[in-house]
């Protein structure tokens, strides 16, 4: 049950990187919904790999496939099935891991769980289970979009020690999509790409901070206790590969304000309830509060260098290991997608959630 | 099925602040675990208000009651319900908190969502619901001990701006309790206590970070995908009162790191694989590496403070409030054994999950 | 989590039949409906024990105390805990079954499942544990009948040989409470008080057939695949103790029809669509169709009876065993409030459901 | 979430009958199972239409495709994706029922419930669907005969008025396999064959019960309360379409007996404890007994009949409606290795569940 992902809006992955493919199953997504491969196709190319220069240099196309839950394009309120097929699979590359354990990677744990791993690639794995999410993301988003205006937008804010000046709750996708590293400020943009572009050439890595915002959540969705809003956000973004962080409103940096200055005052101008300031970050007490609702997830450096490493074979004894084949020197641009995908689906299920207890 | 938690070891909280009680069905335990109320009130006497000058003056004694699943000393493997009756109630207290919003408290919020509210301490948005989770979570950490010999340790590593040095490799549970503030390193924790007592004095209001270790978990724990073991870890912090952050192993600090300084080397001196450093946290694909598992929670300053601040009424006219009663003023030397208890029962969870998928 | 049924209204039982007590936690209830103690208890009342003359001569109160989710006299939406204390415990009825495994009962199996086993009274296993399931069930109805005015009636339609002639589109809840029996046909009701009553003169046990109706259900209820309507109402009665059977509309005598018979027509005479028979049970590929749903469930005859038996100890020698102390000779009108409780459970869930995917 | 079923050894179905394909997704199967396509596809092969004179003469070859979940011809623990593609789709069979409801039919619910329905056979109500369950039910058989040594027969009991004697404990599959009507019982085989015959030729169906048997499963199995074996069992097969009734044991033939008759005396003659009877089915309490686990489902008559029926149309209009296509005119020779699978299904979770509480 470890691949499902929701209580009613639920998503459930499946596949790894070389053999077969990747796909997901959505199940609980409202009849009526209009639907086509392009909507998902849109977000599928956003994510893929070969997409710019500071991006892994692999050559997917990642068409989507539906196999069903649609009918004259519309959802029939029955699952979604869609598939991407795997290609260009180079699994010479990936010869060395069969028998050493790569650093930082799930090589060594998934042995030790399973006593069995697909090495080719990662396996279950690589990131590339991602495109499932993404491709479900992308109808939860139409759903959101269509019934509650709801919009999502997720940026690089941080790559290594470079940090953007970004105003969440004026920030645009096209902005966002304006450059390759997907940072919505064009000076910092520059020397971030610049940055991973030296350490691509370095055969090292980075890492960083993606700021997602979501706005229009109506008040009131979240459950209480176990399912905040905040505690399902959280799960979402840990359960991505190399998220190590995750903090909602003034998250860390919160705690060294007093309580006085970082309570959000409650104003009413006519228009309705809202907040002074925003430092808890559009939920209050694990449920929405109409304000825009603001995480960040941090990512580690990709564990995947082209620099000799110690490490240790699958008998246990020592060796190195120097990383070969195509990868993403920081994985950020490419997350961005993916970040907004988790954010739309859990967002998603917890308004049917809220629809299904209160009508 | 938002006060549900853990697929296999699993609990149920129920339990507003005044009236009635509060209480945890646990189920899932395996059977012929050795159990006693007094196993339980360890832990429930180190969340008690009213434990020292630094927490609320509440008078709450907290004794727990198990109604079921107990026999003759020993878990039957049925479900445990255990429960604290509320006392002490001053809903005095309360009266204005009736028809004004608290500031960056649920009470907005839980009017949204449910369009009713028991306005009475809070209701179900207090942090007298976490009685539960600590209960259950001192039969998850006697599982684990028995079991696996795993040992938990959390304590408080920030408040405010005063940061305590402390190994958690090394640090002690004797150590955490030697002062009311839980800070592991005595010289910073009388400054953090000094600093708790000035807020208090001021009716403001401090937050911080908690950092926990578990020692000795196996490597295989954790579900890949959406079960990653950060990931439940996550949730499980988030869905504390007042947290706004989480981290893993190296967590927001990683990211100014390159992969060649981040990754983890493997190694084997003759007695088994480790890593040598840890910035993975223990964890490396969601799955425990056999390393020391460590997080951190961040707190934000506690929502209620003595000091009038600008809110609106429930009928959305503006005006102000200032926070009566008696309240911590930082709730992080009480967040200890909770967020012990959060971590024991992810991993037990994981434990028993990991024994059904591979025996 | 085989303590928990429900998938958004959600009930978790626990408790045994000796020490302590037995008890609910309903999580999901749409928050402002308006419920008391005495809604309650009307139900429990009709479920305890000693009742009359052909029930177990037990006397238990069984007064419920709600400890959560209510607020002014309404549900807050937040989890409703409900309890009944444990109370005339003879375990010295018990004793000997310390040692012995009672045949047909489940003291066997469950020694075999957890290596312990509570022996007094049955434990985990006692009938005493759908106090919980008629508590939560009371909550259901009155959600059901508010919103959508659903009824639900069940009734003895079986026991052993004597059938009664019952008209499940115009029976009514007086008819069957009219007899202790719970037979709403006064004749074949006489016939089976004193069938009833001969058997525990004889010390010996009788079964039976439940019927239950539930009206108004609107169409549209049910999930395909695995939570049709029908799947999740076997599921429900299969739980109770004793039962052994369910059907749904013609169920194990529409075998013998062919289509042409068994097919129900469509009609429309201007009121809306309905079916001229009604083979389908009110339910068509497990969703409803807006026709009374009809169901029948099959209690086997009491596994405690107090004539001497073959069995074995708990070492495996052979031994024998007469039932003591006092027990139903027949579930059956006993189990009229529990499968009521658990169809309003089953249809009170796939109503939210419902409600979560279309609005 | 309506199409998952399991928690522990977990399956999600998808596809409709007509465009794309159905398939299943698979998670939480132990690692290390050998598995390959010929396994699968020997159950799919039972299930498939166009194997004899007495099932539906549509050809579909129904080829399992493996996309994920296998490495070198082992599970590895991951999710295990299957799927067959449709085809020889001649939709214009169907034509007739987009603007007409099929008496007994789902289109008339799922019209109602979704307010949009792939009219075109059935959509998701197809017994099409069953193919996931067929797929993932022959991984289940798999790992509990390795695991377990159990072994699963089902064998068609009755149809119509003909009703096959059959000894649950001593029929091997050879003998099911040994007609096309799965029939162990040679003589009313051939009439059965005829009958089934006949009715097709009339253009109308029958209906019938299956029997299914599980050898060596250990006792201890089955979760008290909810998820009892029967329960999980009952609901498996009230899940299935065209199922209206479940029988465990005696089921309902044993209301006639009195508890002195039914109980099943335990003894021991050096090999063990078991039972003199078996009228519990093996299972107790609703958890396993060491005995074999004897079950019935019903199965009403097909729905889809070619003789000219009344009903209504999309607009609620009164039409009359006669059934083209190819049709099954007895579901119950193809329903056998559905049967299997739902049980083996059901089995294995519950395997998986004992040794994630117990070890």
């Amino acid at each position: 049950m470890s691949s499902t992902f929701g209580q009613v809006f639920r998503i459930t992955t499946w596949g790894e990187s070389h053999g077969g493919g990747v796909g997901v199953v959505l199940d609980g997504c409202p009849p009526g919904l209009e639907i086509s491969a392009k909507d998902i196709q849109i977000e599928l190319d956003r994510r893929k790999p070969g997409q710019s220069k500071i991006t892994t240099q692999r050559k997917e196309e990642d068409q989507v496939e539906i196999h069903s839950g649609l009918f004259e394009g519309q959802t029939l309120g029955t699952p979604i099935s869609m598939m991407v097929w795997n290609q260009d699979a180079r699994s010479k590359d990936y010869e060395e891991i069969r028998t050493k354990y790569r650093p930082s990677h799930a090589d060594y744990t998934y042995q030790q769980k399973y006593g069995i791993r697909n090495w080719k690639g990662g396996g279950r794995s690589s990131a590339r289970e991602t495109i499932g999410r993404v491709a479900a993301g992308a109808v939860a988003r139409k759903l959101l979009k269509r019934d509650c205006n709801i919009d999502i937008i997720a940026y690089v804010r941080q790559v290594h020690t470079l940090i953007a000046n970004v105003d969440p709750l004026t920030v645009t996708r096209d902005q966002v999509e304006a450059n390759i590293a997907r940072v919505p400020e064009p000076k910092i943009a520059e020397q971030i790409i610049q940055r991973i572009d030296a350490a691509r050439k370095d055969g090292d890595s980075l890492g960083g901070v993606v700021e997602a915002v979501a706005h229009n959540v109506p008040p009131g969705w979240g459950e209480p206790i176990f399912d905040k809003l905040e505690a399902d956000l959280a799960k979402s973004m840990l359960s991505l590969p190399a998220c190590k962080g995750f903090e909602s409103g003034s998250g860390f940096g919160g705690i060294t304000m007093t309580g006085t200055a970082h309570n959000d005052p409650f104003y009413n101008e006519g228009d309705g309830i809202h907040t002074r300031t925003n430092y808890s970050g559009g939920i209050q007490g694990g449920i929405s509060n109409g304000e825009p609702i603001i995480i960040r997830a941090a990512f580690k450096p990709t564990a995947t260098i082209l620099i000799e490493q110690d490490t240790v074979d699958t008998d246990g004894n020592p060796t190195t290991l120097k990383g070969r084949g195509r990868h993403d020197p920081c994985v950020l641009p490419r997350a961005i997608p993916i970040v907004e995908a988790m954010m739309a689906l859990v967002l998603a299920d917890h308004y049917l959630r809220q629809r299904g207890q209160r009508g």
